[in-house]
């Protein structure tokens, strides 16, 4: 499970000015910290880019890749801000991503064909709301890889993700039992082994106790390990949830004396 | 996901000198705090009491008793002791356990019978070494099942326990890994809902720093309870493992805000 730092965000204001002012420092001192926490890739979330979408998405690849070679995830809607982020990037990059919306089918999916590059997909329907249940993700990941496999790209360039809802919905803690139910069933389904990406973070999206909102995360995070998460998309300035994704990779893929992969 | 306490254990020095001296306070103090830290059932770990095994198991059940009626595990390998242990018992008791030893079959699987009983299942080797893999232990499961079977007992009354390996044995975290996959696949490998309990405390039996143990158990709980384990035998005084045990119930029981129901 590769740790994926999701702190880069234009919605943090200090980012915002930095991306405004072009000024490289703010975006470095994140993602430093994002790779001293342990990260292993880092999402670029630059919001949809209304104005100089293409230079600004340019100048976050450029800002990032000065102080990190981990790959990167180019986290937008707009097709425009994802070609400049993919012809700027020399690191491994992954854009992030498209659904069954079809605008997103037409501008943002054909650029992972032309530039050969991986793409998240979201389970989401074509209106952009999130299935209610294990069926719905299921019946999406269908229509999803079928949209994929036109592109022609092999389907180890797909990575799923099956949206964890935020558990201050309704039914979200169901949701979220039935996201580990579909990372556990993909590959039966589609018939290769389908990597996959889940948003920690949502999780705990919302109003709610700091502390409380940490253990949730902290125990739905080797949940989703368990089922076989390829991706972890989460805020790797959450220690306790940090700690727990270093102690699963111990459980999980350590060929050596277990204690001394998990650090303090 | 029941919380068992594992707390209660012959080998605690104070608890030996309780039953030695027949003082319950010991015992009941013990039973007392696990009680207040959530627990949903208490293990009674007497060891083989190779003297007066009847009348100190008979005391161990009437201490926990007094203080709570909580259901009870009668955990030894004395067949006198449990028997006295379930004619002293008036809550709900299981045994812990048998397997396929042929002592145990002979003596311990038809206490379950006569008192029909729940009664726990290890799945180990005859000779009571552990299964190496995921193969092994499913072998012992179907053999084990088998031997239940002629109790005439129904399937409901058996709980299958896969043995968590401790990390630090060779290949302890890929056995651990295994029973994971185990308890998911038991209910098609038996053809029923089988329920399964797993002792966390065994994760990090031996040597090694405690924050780091602690973290482990933290991250190995939620990937056994999101397979579906059935009970959590575990150590109610550890914190961080007792509040993941909530939040794993908040996730996947929760009916009412999730936030209410994880303890602070």
């Amino acid at each position: 499970m590769i740790r994926v730092a999701d702190n880069l965000q234009i919605i943090d204001p200090a980012i915002q000015r930095a991306v405004d002012e072009r000024n490289p420092r703010p975006i470095q001192n994140v993602v430093h910290k994002c790779v001293a926490a342990g990260a292993q890739a880092i999402d670029i979330n630059s919001g949809p880019l209304p104005r100089e979408a293409a230079d600004r998405m340019r100048f976050l690849v450029e800002s990032v890749q000065a102080e990190t070679d981990l790959p990167i995830l180019l986290d937008t809607t707009n097709p425009e801000a994802v070609a400049a982020g993919l012809s700027a990037s020399v690191n491994r990059t992954i854009i992030n991503g498209f659904s069954m919306e079809q605008r997103k089918i037409d501008a943002i999916l054909p650029l992972a064909r032309k530039h050969d590059v991986e793409i998240v997909g979201y389970l989401l329907y074509p209106n952009g709301h999130v299935p209610p249940d294990e069926a719905g993700r299921l019946e999406m990941a269908l229509q999803l890889h079928a949209a994929f496999r036109q592109t022609g790209l092999p389907d180890e360039r797909l990575i799923i993700d099956p949206i964890v809802a935020p558990v201050i919905w309704e039914n979200g803690h169901l949701q979220d039992m039935a996201v580990i139910s579909v990372i556990r069933h993909l590959p039966d389904l589609l018939g290769f082994p389908v990597r996959t990406i889940a948003g920690i973070s949502n999780l705990t999206t919302g109003r709610g106790p700091m502390a409380k909102k940490r253990l949730l995360e902290a125990a739905y995070l080797p949940m989703l390990a368990a089922s076989g998460l390829s991706f972890a998309l989460m805020n790797m300035f959450h220690e306790q949830t940090v700690a727990v994704a270093h102690a699963c990779q111990a459980l999980m893929d350590s060929k050596i004396f277990v204690y001394e992969t998990v650090p303090t």
